[in-house]
């Protein structure tokens, strides 16, 4: 039983109607692993081992983390950036099945870094949910400048192409910083037209990167507790479910 | 035996008179509040809980917690959204029965998500002791533009009001951020106008929070080592103390 | 084996070819430090027991500590802050004796928050030495108003002084925050024109201060993944390790 279950409001939104929670894992080791699990374990879908960290650990440690993840209901998978070097290296089945044998359960798909046509990224959506992976699909550019290139419309029509091709989820790109990025200005405000856009093309398979505390406030007051949010630094996802509960100032009364 | 104790300087301020230290814990898991306590227990006075965090885990791990702060000789509460939110559904009495029973020893009593009369927040701090925990009232309102409508006369009258009352500590309301509140512009910096008029009223039994280390470094300055700081980051406490003996750049010889 | 390694281009800078990186240790626990080293010992060469930081913990504590990171390759020092106050005491071989005594093989030859002259930085260069240490010497000021009052052409007159001294290394200071300090503007970018004189001046055994993530990709692109890197938060070498090998969207390509 939860702690002050006393105080909770029956009419309160349902635990299980939660929006999903993916976590940026930058490097943890399996003590803060241990601890991020036994204390907000239940609050997260998604755990991202951040672009290419993955790759400078042992196969053990990572398949340990990897283990300790699946068994609390949490689903691990790699950076999109290590995709795509594989996808520049050609080595896109080598790389699915590695990461099968490392544990991990999705595959993120981006071209973030890098340029991939978009026929490649479908093949690389189908490649994966053939290879038995969870599929998420990012867009957006980590260099601002390229990324302010993108339109709403062209975010849009590639979240469309990617559920199309058989993504589970798209993520929207804001990094690990929030500014300056996506539906971010460059102190990380949300650009609200961009915003309203992309809500009314649905936001049910949608995951706003959302690393700060104010895009995490805004969003939840738009949307609600459901809405899906990710790039939350691991020592945030207990905060962030306050904010869906209700149970910080910023939501209080509010959700 | 403290390391590299034959540098002490016999002169310095003794460790029994160093002000209060109050940490903020947002969710800690078990592994990292023994590393805490093994590293800085010795520094901490109070543990808060961080608003409604407790509320999100299991009562068992919440006992785990207040236990191995209380063994530390730190006194574990938790924050005063939580209290808050209890007296919306009328359930002090049970909030306060629950807080016992998962091992808190001290209660805040705030208003800074939601209105709480005066004389309600009297009788609060009244049932917390009578209940046999020590009482810390916060003042000041999370949301900023609600904050600046209070003047710092009105600061001083509820200080004064909730010691009064039988409150042991007064904090002052920076919340994590620390700017554009309480005493800190939005820059987070001090306006000292209104640090002053505090100071004429007594800091004694005042808990400044100061969550950024300038305003660490500046109260110290101002006041001496002896300062009641909180909403210190738990992997900022070793640093602040530090600041307190003189140990880092800002304040060697000036303390 | 690392995870992934099919990936990695076989012409790759080779990890015996990369930089020194620096960490601080601002008062990490033992389960912290486990994870450390198990997630990214094998990139840190340093670890720096920031400023006074040691001197708050028990000499049981610091040599545990210092035993785990000696184990795993990693050479551990006490910030230069505890020799500045150990000259002002008079108390440099109690110093060096002492920390011989707590197991760290690397002393910090520093007048960042003191007036140190130069013959006596000269000696205590020697003295570390001379005691079996290796020695790292730092360059700046940890206030900026006497910060900004040091040319370049002092501060390359410095480095070469230390280094003519016995100094292994030469550290950039920077300070925890990375602003308004060294080669570093208000806002934390880097001043062009002192890199470049300091780069002409040979940087082979200069450590730059980088806290913060746009100066590692700055000096990793203009110096390559072969430049030396300090003061990295212990939270951020794999992220670090990651731009060195070109496995973040920074560098992807670009190392």
């Amino acid at each position: 039983m939860l702690a002050f279950d006393q105080l909770r409001d029956p009419a309160q939104i349902k635990i299980a109607n939660m929006g999903k929670t993916m976590m940026l894992d930058k490097g943890l080791g399996l003590n803060a692993v241990d601890d991020l699990i036994a204390t907000a374990g239940d609050y997260i879908s998604f755990a991202k081992f951040g672009w290419g960290t993955a790759a400078t650990m042992s196969r053990e440690l990572i398949q340990a983390k990897t283990a300790k993840y699946r068994e609390a209901g949490i689903m691990p998978y790699p950076g999109g950036t290590l995709l795509e070097v594989a996808l520049q290296h050609d080595k896109l089945t080598e790389f699915l099945t590695e990461a099968k044998d490392l544990g991990f359960t999705g595959i993120e798909v981006s071209d973030g870094s890098t340029t991939v046509d978009a026929h490649t990224r479908a093949e690389a959506i189908k490649a994966a949910r053939d290879a038995g992976f969870k599929v998420l699909s990012e867009v957006g550019k980590k260099d601002p400048t390229l990324d302010h290139e993108l339109t709403v419309e062209q975010r849009i029509a590639s979240i469309n192409a990617d559920l199309r091709n058989g993504a589970d989820y798209v993520i929207l790109e804001a990094r690990e910083a929030g500014k300056n990025i996506g539906i971010y200005d460059k102190d990380g405000n949300i650009v609200q037209s961009e915003l309203d856009a992309l809500a009314a093309n649905g936001i049910t398979q949608v995951i706003f990167e959302a690393p700060l505390k104010p895009q995490q406030v805004a969003l939840i007051l738009q949307f609600g507790s459901h809405v899906n949010l990710g790039n939350i630094a691991h020592d945030e996802v207990t905060a962030l479910e306050t904010l869906r509960r209700g149970l910080r100032g910023d939501t209080v009364g509010k959700v």
